[in-house]
This record gives structure tokens, C-alpha cells and sequence, in this order.
């Protein structure tokens, strides 16, 4: 047996559907690597395509699966003998669509893994005959390696498997999207199953926003005796060259993967917002400020995301704007050296008004209210058709939860960072922001929230403290706790319990229409639940 | 064996989730049918708490099944001696849930029947067990009854199952959701089972729009030599009384179930629009008109769901508005007996683009296009908000598919009656609808289709002629064929059939926040199938 295998990582950030790009890119680190004659270099799962959770939803587009194979042949023809080419796509067994690797050298192909749990549209049938015709294990240098993909990681019967076939070296080709509150694939699940097979494991995790999804990277090794490195950090671009020998593992940089919790949370909001912009296209973000912190928030994560100079920050005042208000969000401007631009909408809300009350005595003061909003946006959403743009909605979880925003209003936007991040997080990451350089001027984050659509007033007149609110939301929604578990939780009255949860079901045609935002807090499958419009009345028991 | 058979089949209106108002619905019509003395009173799948697709969604809130669980017991509690009440509700097995029908007689349970492919979520084990603790069959006056729900009805098993039961009298409890395409339970295909089963069929449908389903109701008896009678009409909410005799079956009224396919579609959206109005508690419908095909149908299905007196029409002209258009709205308006109310947008419009223009030095077309659509959308959600009348968005599915409707502008609304509607089934369905009595203008039905948001123009100047438009979207969308396959079906250059489905793809982000509508023509999972934003790069090898 040889002694060394040397390895290229790719922790790449594909863009779904963008093969010829994803191509592109998987091309370039070939090349790149080609002097170092590595024995492998492996891209993540699904690196050619892009990871789509809806797999499904492609495969039938046959142009969609014609450009995959041609592009598929494009790299087999790329390897040489020096280097076996991992690459994940989506391929066709007997008319139905499976997640695999294949590896590739000397232009041919060598083998293929499959991720077997795929959609759950696996027979049985087909993935006999997959296997009897694929090896199941690739040599190199006399190291025995195998491959698992996605969730099989976490398979017991795969696991099982991978142990029958006496493999050294483990790859787990991964795309898992980050998530603030669960650590999918922890340090200590990868170091108890190294030192129980006594293998050595390679993790290789997507990068990148996708709409919705963010995966972090955070591609690591362990050892046999469950020594840990970070080969290539959180939420980067970038590839690793390393080489493996008997007991060691020798790189160039490490990388410390401790980082705060926060922390990692803003950089997946930085992340998934650049990459919202640069994969749409978009030439750059218009923001409008408030003076609050939802506002303030998202620009600083706009100017991190694309630099200032692409961010245009628009404060559009009306008569029931603060002075405070307007002295700090210039004062946001000032620390993070851009300009706010400010347009009074009082005149033009007039005249909606005044048009309005011709045709009603009064006007009630929910209408006031969404007027203001809904002017602001009309000129927000001018300003991003002007300049290619993209607007930024501002709610929070909070707000969508509780329907605590004005659709067409400060709800509109392309996209959403903070649309599942509770406000009680939205100060901690504010605060947290500061802490590298300030760039949140305090009284923005001391201040008590207010809508300012109305003369006078703060957030909690309506609803209750924050803190409370995100406990409510977060044990209903999140935990589904019942209510009177809530109400043994949450020191509040019966009603105010229920009158969340009510806000909650009765907003949902809100969410219904709101923007893409990542999904960093929920669950994903708890946030996509759709429920009926206005689904409140299965509590009226409870409300009695 | 006695002759007699006394049937009550309820094709009821649920309300998804308002488990209180259902059993109130319930328990009218067990109280209505006392004194007849029926021997069974059937209620449709899941009636105690409306159908929903996505059932998995609800049972995760503990208070909700314990309502569910507290009214079936209710229920049970109105059974006496003559009658069995047959009610759809869902019911914890082992922690799993299942669709069931519970089956009540002098205040106790006989037994309940099972759908088997709910949600795939059956574990054998659990169904076993199921089946051992209740009857599998009925025996009522000698008659040997079962009962088959939903999809079920497809299954070979279950039907092989059946007939090893010998039964007389199969009962067919579903909750279709009605398709303009595909009638997914056909006379023949209840003729079929019947005749070669050689047994009597009892078909009940759920009835009533929910959100983006819309059931169609058509209950339908089939005796065991194939003749079929149609027991309640397609749409309504009713109730029937019949009696099956060994070889006859006598009721009251017979309707004709042979209604033309535009006849029903445009009842559907008339259901569907009516329930999305009362079952979210609004007090009436507001619309903008623009002189246009698809506001003028929307405002003829808004009438005829709630009534004239219900439905506020409006129409906001810019300098762009025809005097033609104008006309062509008030002459609807006098048709079917409303006002017009013509409010001028010119002014406020002028003053946001003035505003911008100090901005820009010149603004582009889509930018003014875009603000006259808006300001209309902030009156109409102004009105929306005073009255808590429903905006109805009139947004058409070609439009959708497109792009050509703006965001925050004509697409705002709670509900699109025309969401799922191609612009030439749209025409289609106004000349149906002028049949009846002439509600829309001959010159709107007959005009060429134009946004009036510039100053000439017509939409097929930017857009293939809607002909060829929707069989493009049709043949990429719905039937999945390659470009190269559409190319040889259409007499259209290769360029702008990919224009088109670029248009498609790149316009996704509007379709994520579009509003809700009745899914009528695209099969559900197609329609609800969410693609990366801005997914056009797949397309661009063929673009080369």
C-alpha cells in the first residue's frame, strides 16, 4: 500500500440550473489543480446542477436533463490519468431521476454512487440494478474509498454497508442547508463515526444562497482516532488541496471552525443576500430606512453583502416621521459612509387621502396607516425598475408571524433577509454587528420599536413585549405546543396567548404573498406549511 | 332480506379548519331528516373538518385534533336508533393520522373505514391493527354496505378487497377537487365498477371552493346494471332523500349531470369566489376595471357570486386610458346594474414620476408602466381596507406565466379568480357567460387586448398572438414537451418560443407572490411546482 493520497476539495457555490456556469467553474478547478496531479478532486453533491430539495421539479423538463448529460460528457472528456473527477448530478435510471457521483478518469467513466433516500421515489428494482452495475468502491494508492451522499450519511443500513466493504477513507458529499437553531451534521456525529469504523472521513458540504437556502461549507476531516480539522471555513468559496497519509494529514491553512452562534447566523444573512443579488442578476439594492432597527439591520447586511457602493438607502418620511427617526438613520449613513437619500411622501399621501375621503366620511385608521407604507413602496419599486435593483423587504418573523406589516408596503421587496428571523434575534444580531465595527448607532438599537404610521404609539401598545411574543410564536409554531402547555410556559393571560395565535392564522394570507427570504431559524417544512386563509376558527372553542 | 334502503346523502360545504360551523352543518341536517327516518345519513370525506391536501400540516397543533376529537363525540351523542351517521374526519392511530369515516347508531360507534393511501404515512402494522378492531361491512335491512374514500377508489387492492366482502352497497365518499381537464371520476368509470362488480354505487362529493380547490359536487348513484342517476347538481350545497329498492331507486327531484365544460368551469369560479368571500368573513368585493377582458369577467363572476349590491367597481384612467375603454367599462357597469365609480390617477401619478425624475434624468417605460399600476393597486387596497371588501386581482394565467401583469400593481388582491385561466379561455368564458344574458359589452369581447399603461400598443405586440401564447405555455408547462417537440407543433421561429419560455422562467418571482386562486386548469402539482427565481439558465445553450 502506498502511503499518500493527495486530495482537492472543492467547496463550491453552484447556482441551480445554471449548468453551463456550474460547468465553468467545476473546468476551472481542474485546470487550476492540474500541475499539483492530485489523485482526486471532489465536488459536492448535485455541484453540476445545483442543490434543488424539489428534485422532482426539473427532471421533467427533458431539455433541463438533455443539457446535464452534455455537460456531464464535457468533464469526463476533461480527466486525465493523474486524476479521478467527482462530480455530483441528477441521472436517469429506467425513467426515474437519482442524486449520484460519478467519477471520472482518462475520459472514462469509472463508477457512479447513489444516494439512495432520493425523494423516496427509489424501487428497490432500480437500485439493484444500479448497483450490480456500478463498483462499489474506488482504489487509489491502495486506499479503499467509498462515497455516501446527503442524508444517507445519517442511514444506519448505509452505514452498515460502507463497513462490509473494509474502506479506509469515507467521503460524505454533502449539500445541507445552514440552520441557526440544529446543527445537522455536528462535530461529534463525524468524530463518533470515524473512530467506530476506524476510517478516516472527509466532509464536503455545499456553499452558496439559493433562494431560500443557504449552505455553509464547513468542510472538515477526521481521523481515524477522531482527531478534527477544518479544511475550508464556513459560508467561503474555495478549494483544498491536501494530502493524506498513513496517520497524518498535512494542508496549508487551518481554519478555526469555532465561531459564535451569531455570528455564523449574520454571515449566512451576508451570504444568501449577495449571492440573491449576483445570481439574479440584479445591479444592485435600494433600501428604505425607517430609522428602526429591522431597517438598519438590513442595510448593514446589504453593504456587507455588495459594498456600499451598490446600496442606495432612501428614508421617506411622512408626517407621523420622528425627527429622531430621520437623525439616526443619517447617522447609519454617516458610520457606514453612504448617503441617505430622503423624499417626503406627505404630499403625495395627501392627495390618496383626500381622494379617499371624497368617497367615505372617515377614513379608518388601519387605511392611514397602509397608505404611508404602500406610498413608500411605490417609489421604492420605482427606483428598483429604474436601476435593476434589488428591493429589500425589512419584516421580520416577527412581523410575518403577527402580520404586524403592510402587503404591498413595507412587505414588498425581491427579497427578504430578515423574514424568518424573530425580532428579539434581529437586536442581537444588531448588536453583534457592532461589535466588529460600529455601524448601528446605539439609539437605534435602545429605542422602543414603533411602526410610526400613526401620531403616537409603539409596537407593544399592540402587541405584546417582544421577548413574550417570539417565546408565544416560537413554542406554537415551531414547538406545537398546545396552549395551555404555552400558557403553563408564558406568564400571560389566556387571551393575549390567543390573540397571537389568532394574528398568526389570520395573517397567513400575508405570508401567502410575501418575499423570498432565507430560512434560518424555522424548521423548513414548518415554515412552508401552508395553511388555509384566515384558519382561525378552530380556536373560536378556545376564545369562549 | 327486507326490500328497503332510506338513503340521506349530505354534499356538504365544509369549511377547512371551522370544525364548530361544520358540526353545526351537521347536526342541522341529522335533525332535518329525523321524522323521514332514514336508515343512513352519509356525510363526505373529512366533513367534520374540510378536506385539506396537506393534512399532515394541521395535526401537529394538539388543540386542533382535540376539537375534532370533542365534536365527533358530539356527533355520536345525536345518533339514535333509526339512523347510521356516516361522518369524514381524521383520527389518531398509534400517533399516526388517518382519514377515516366513523360510522354512529344509538349514540354509540358501530365501526369505522379507512383511507389506506393517506399521505403515504399507513405503516402496515398500523392498518392491521386498524382492521382488527372494527367491521369491515355494514348490515343495514339486510343490505351488506361498505364504504370507500377518496383516491382509494382508484385501487385495485381495494377493490379486490371489496369484492371478497360481498357486499350490495358500496358507498364512494370523496372530496375531488374539480379540474377543467380531467374529470377524475367519470360516468363511465363508476358505470364500470358498478357492472362489474355487479353492485350498487353511491358516489357523494364534497362541495364548495377552499382557497385553490374547488369541489364540484355531482353526486351520482349507479345501480348494478349500469344505469346512473344524478342525485344533486354540480356546485350547490344540498342534501337528497332516496330510497334503494332491490332493483329501483326512487327520489324526488333528477338533475342533468350533461352541462357543457365552459358551463361548469365558469360556476366553478363563481363557487369558488362566492366561499373565498363568505368563509374569510369579508363584507364584499371591490375590483378595478380597465375597460379590459379579464377585469370585465372578473367583475361578471364577482356578481354573480355575491350580488351587485356587494361588488364595488372602479375604474382609475391615466392619460394613457382610452375614451374607449371608458365607455366600454360604464356600458358593464349599466349591464349588469352597478356604478361606476371613475376616479383619475393622473395627477398622483404625475407627482410620483416627477418625483423620481429628480432622481433619474429620464425614466424608463416600465418604470411609468409600473407606477400607474401601482397607484391604482394603493386606491383599491385602500377601499380594500375601509370596507374589508375582498380586492380581487385580475391577473390571468397567461399573464402569470408571462410576466405581463405588475407586481404590487394589477396583481395585488387577496384572490385571483383568473389565476389558473389562459387569456383565450378567458374569451371563451365571456361569450359563454353572454349567452346566459349579456353581461360583457360585445366590443370588449372583440377588441384587441391592450394594458394602456404607455401610449399605443397592444399586448400582442410584446407577445406571440394568445393563440399560439397559451399552446406554447401549454405544451412547456403543462405537457412537458422538449423546445424541440413544441418547435414542430407551432408555426413560430425557434426564437420566440425559447422568448417565451424565458419570460416564464424569469418571472417566477411574480408567481411567488402572487395571490391565491382557484386551480382549475393546470393539474395542482404543476401549478404549485416553485422553480429557482430567474431560472432562465438552463435555457442558454439552446439560446445560443
Amino acid at each position: 500500500m502506498k502511503n499518500k493520497i493527495k486530495v482537492v476539495l472543492v467547496q463550491m457555490n453552484s447556482k441551480l440550473g445554471d449548468i453551463k456556469q456550474n460547468f465553468d467553474k467545476i473546468k476551472r478547478q481542474i485546470e487550476k489543480f492540474k500541475k499539483k496531479k492530485p489523485n482526486i478532486i471532489v465536488f459536492p453533491e448535485l455541484s453540476l446542477i445545483g442543490f434543488c430539495p424539489d428534485l422532482l421539479n426539473y427532471h421533467p423538463y427533458p431539455d433541463f436533463y438533455k443539457t446535464c448529460c452534455f455537460y456531464m460528457s464535457k468533464i469526463c472528456k476533461l480527466s486525465n490519468k493523474d486524476t479521478i473527477v467527482v462530480v455530483g448530478h441528477f441521472f436517469k435510471v429506467r425513467n426515474k431521476f437519482y442524486n449520484v457521483l460519478s467519477c471520472f478518469q482518462s475520459k472514462k467513466l469509472l463508477t457512479r454512487f447513489l444516494k439512495d433516500d432520493f425523494q423516496s421515489n427509489n424501487s428497490k428494482k432500480n437500485i439493484n440494478h444500479f448497483y450490480k452495475r456500478y463498483e462499489s468502491i474506488l482504489i487509489i494508492n491502495g486506499y479503499r474509498i467509498s462515497f455516501l451522499i446527503g442524508e444517507d450519511i445519517f442511514s444506519r443500513e448505509k452505514i452498515y454497508n460502507e463497513k462490509k466493504k473494509k474502506i479506509d477513507l469515507l467521503f460524505l458529499i454533502c449539500s445541507f442547508p445552514y440552520s441557526f437553531r440544529k446543527n445537522r451534521v455536528s462535530d461529534n456525529f463525524l468524530k463518533k463515526m470515524s473512530t467506530e469504523m476506524k476510517i478516516r472521513i472527509v466532509y464536503l458540504n455545499s456553499v452558496g444562497g439559493q433562494d431560500e437556502l443557504i449552505f455553509e461549507g464547513n468542510s472538515r476531516y477526521f481521523d481515524q482516532v477522531g482527531r478534527s480539522f477544518c479544511l475550508i471555513p464556513y459560508f467561503l468559496e474555495k478549494s483544498c488541496f491536501f494530502t493524506i497519509d498513513r496517520n497524518s494529514i498535512s494542508f496549508k491553512e487551518q481554519f478555526s471552525h469555532h465561531r459564535s452562534k451569531i455570528s455564523r447566523l449574520y454571515d449566512a444573512l451576508v451570504l444568501s443576500t449577495r449571492d440573491y443579488v449576483n445570481k439574479n442578476h440584479f445591479l444592485g439594492i435600494v433600501i428604505g430606512l425607517s430609522g428602526g432597527i429591522d431597517s438598519a439591520l438590513s442595510l448593514s447586511i446589504a453593504i456587507d453583502a455588495i459594498g456600499k457602493e451598490s446600496v442606495k438607502a432612501i428614508m421617506m418620511p411622512s408626517i407621523n416621521t420622528s425627527q429622531e427617526s430621520i437623525e439616526d438613520a443619517k447617522k447609519q449613513c454617516e458610520l457606514v459612509g453612504t448617503t441617505l437619500e430622503v423624499i417626503s411622501i406627505q404630499k403625495i399621501f395627501g392627495q390618496f387621502s383626500c381622494q379617499l375621503k371624497k368617497m367615505f366620511k372617515s377614513l379608518k385608521c388601519v387605511v392611514l396607516e397602509n397608505l404611508q407604507a404602500r406610498c413608500r413602496a411605490v417609489f421604492l419599486m420605482g427606483i428598483s425598475n429604474q436601476n435593476r435593483y434589488l428591493l429589500l423587504s425589512t419584516s421580520n418573523r416577527s412581523e410575518l408571524y403577527t402580520g404586524y406589516t403592510t402587503i404591498y408596503g413595507d412587505m414588498s421587496g425581491g427579497f427578504a433577509p430578515l423574514k424568518d428571523i424573530p425580532k428579539t434575534i434581529v437586536f442581537s444580531l444588531s448588536k453583534y454587528r457592532n461589535t466588529i465595527n460600529k455601524v448601528i448607532p446605539e439609539n437605534i438599537i435602545l429605542k422602543k420599536p414603533t411602526s410610526e404610521l400613526r401620531k403616537k404609539g409603539f409596537d407593544e401598545d399592540d402587541l405584546p413585549k417582544y421577548s413574550l411574543l417570539d417565546e408565544i410564536l416560537f413554542y406554537y409554531i415551531d414547538k406545537k405546543y398546545s396552549i395551555q402547555k404555552i400558557l403553563s410556559k408564558i406568564p400571560l393571560k389566556n387571551e393575549s396567548i390567543l390573540e397571537v395565535i389568532k394574528l398568526f392564522h389570520s395573517n397567513e394570507f400575508k405570508r401567502k404573498q410575501s418575499p423570498i427570504g432565507p430560512i434560518l431559524f424555522s424548521n423548513k417544512t414548518t415554515f412552508e406549511k401552508t395553511y388555509p386563509v384566515n384558519h382561525t376558527s378552530f380556536l373560536s372553542s378556545f376564545l369562549k
